[in-house]
């Protein structure tokens, strides 16, 4: 077991090549505030699965094979997500991570202090062979065709920003209606115009604002300042750049006619992703094996191993989940797509890892 | 010093005549979570000062002279406001108001016991001859009229609504647009909504939407819920509550095209108020006496002395604050007006107090 300085876990079971580069399973345990019980957590447990099953059926392999648990994936907490797997590929700095701060001020850092998982390991800075991670589709589309396995062959690109609306407090009684500076009103139209922006393109992106914050949130006052993010994802780059733009022109245009302050944070992107075609290969091929039925198909969320494919070979398999819900209490997956899932996997990792 | 089961504060000077119903002043100590020094602090302040001069000057009156400071007026934390006026004058029940709770679950009665202000004293039920309160304007108009002293004649009529859009939480990058029940875009439409429709009428009332809360709050996540209060005051009842109908009707129309969940609640309701014009007078007078000009003013804000006017003859005097700003840390007043309205205060309690 290493944990490194942004508090990635990683547990190492050895191969009989103790110079190779090892073959990587994982994902992450962090959840949304209200999300279910497979986001992430899947990922990892399924590595765990495979290294006992292998234990037990005393198989042995040439490549060492890492099970990891990544920090952070979801981004709720500190603003974006990926955190961990962003400091391994070296896309974020360790330093600029450990600053990372939530509303209240509260660094990654010291946090990682306080629970005790600010690890002696260097971030990053060893060979791959390859990764691979299983994961719910969070959709559902492998439900409805009736299918157990997705072999996912790309992920959509993504940006996140983080909209600041300033305008004046005052009393909600004796303001004048013509003289305020009213920075909820404000940000309404905005978040009203960033959707109809966005779905004039075709085809359009997906456009959520999922967290907002009113400062001083009095239901006396006319609040001063307005935060919120939006987070747009589209296939092909230029499209999302394009819609991305006619959002900050949307709002710039309402923030100018009613006298308020914006700034437009662009606090995330992610280039749209394909991952190698052996990987995606030798998923189609364990799922043959396996008497798996199996479909190609695109990942409409993010996820660590698009950070992954950067610096090794990298692949990801979807299992359906119950109604396509994620992110919601009521996220669910049938047993028997679980086990398919994790043994495809295993045999995906035998596969580039060589078994003896 | 007594203190109520509600937290209300009582300080007497006691009068020649024991039995006599006492003569009151006072506002509230409590304020926004930005606001200023002088919204409420100015009439508890001022209650001491006065008590501190008679005692220096030696000078006598027949009736008590109370100095109260009402808990809870701002309402920024519990939900409404002028919470202990409101207990005192029977207009809530003790049970129903130390049961309100904060977005946290925190009960008034619970947070009162932590702070040691959860007092031995029946809340109400003493005759009081009358209530004087003195305050900033928190408005522009005697600062452009160049006048020291305010008489305020009675006060506008006010609306609280909490409103909460109940929808369906999923994933920001996977759920296709056509399939979400997203309260964020709802609620946002809905705020527009409500500003435009009250802008409708002539003259329009003031509307202010100052709290809002998302659940679960992740830039992730499509938010399931979302809450807001709106704030609605117009100096004619009938006028306000058809501005309140044609609000919540629009949020109607946008709940019911966009299948989201709808409740709103009335949280709180004042009508326009008239203060007793024997009060008026008597701020009327002690202004000529002591040479301050003044004019007759109406409140744009509530205040704790529109309860007391339900329960005897009461009245207001309003002083300039600076360009009107209130709510707000830069709130301000000169030192000549708030020595100026505390001398017009004193006149006007040991006019009804009956100076010996």
């Amino acid at each position: 077991m290493r944990v490194d300085a942004v508090g990635n876990i990683f547990a190492r079971r050895v191969g009989t090549d103790g110079s190779a580069a090892p073959v990587m399973t994982g994902s992450h345990l962090d959840t949304q505030p209200l999300g279910g019980r497979f986001d992430g957590i899947l990922g990892v447990l399924s590595g765990l699965e495979i290294v006992r099953t292998l234990n037990d059926a005393g198989i042995q392999h040439e490549r060492p094979i890492d099970v990891v648990c990544w920090t952070d994936e979801e981004g709720s907490r500190f603003g974006a997500g990926c955190v961990g797997s962003n400091a391994f590929i070296g896309k974020l700095s360790v330093v600029d991570t450990l600053a990372m701060a939530d509303a209240d001020g509260n660094s990654i850092g010291d946090e990682l202090q306080r629970i005790g998982y600010a690890g002696p390991e260097t971030v990053g800075g060893f060979e791959i062979d390859s990764f691979f991670e299983i994961h719910i589709e969070q959709g559902p589309i492998l439900e409805r065709q009736g299918l157990q396995i997705g072999a996912v062959e790309g992920a959509q690109a993504s940006t996140g920003y983080m909209v600041t609306v300033t305008g004046e407090e005052g009393h909600a009684g004796t303001l004048p209606m013509v003289l305020r500076k009213d920075t909820m009103h404000g940000a309404a139209r905005m978040i009203d115009a960033v959707d109809n922006t966005a779905l004039a393109f075709d085809p359009y992106p997906v456009i959520t604002v999922g967290h907002l914050r009113v400062r001083p949130n009095s239901r006396n006052t006319i609040p001063g300042q307005v935060i919120f993010s939006i987070d747009s994802r589209h296939p092909d780059n230029d499209t999302l750049a394009a819609s991305g733009q006619a959002m900050k022109s949307a709002c710039e245009a309402i923030a100018k006619e009613r006298g308020l302050g914006l700034d437009i944070e662009q606090t995330s992107h992610r280039d749209a992703v394909s991952f190698d075609p052996s990987c995606v290969q030798a998923v189609r091929d364990a799922s043959d094996a396996l008497g798996f039925p199996c479909m190609n198909i695109f990942s409409g969320a993010g996820h660590d191993a698009i950070n992954l494919s950067h610096v090794c070979p990298s692949g990801m398999i979807f299992i359906p989940c119950e109604d396509g819900i994620t992110h919601n209490e009521l996220e669910n997956a049938r047993s028997e797509d679980l086990t398919a899932g994790t043994d495809v996997l295993m045999h995906a990792l035998l596969h580039r890892a060589g078994r003896v």
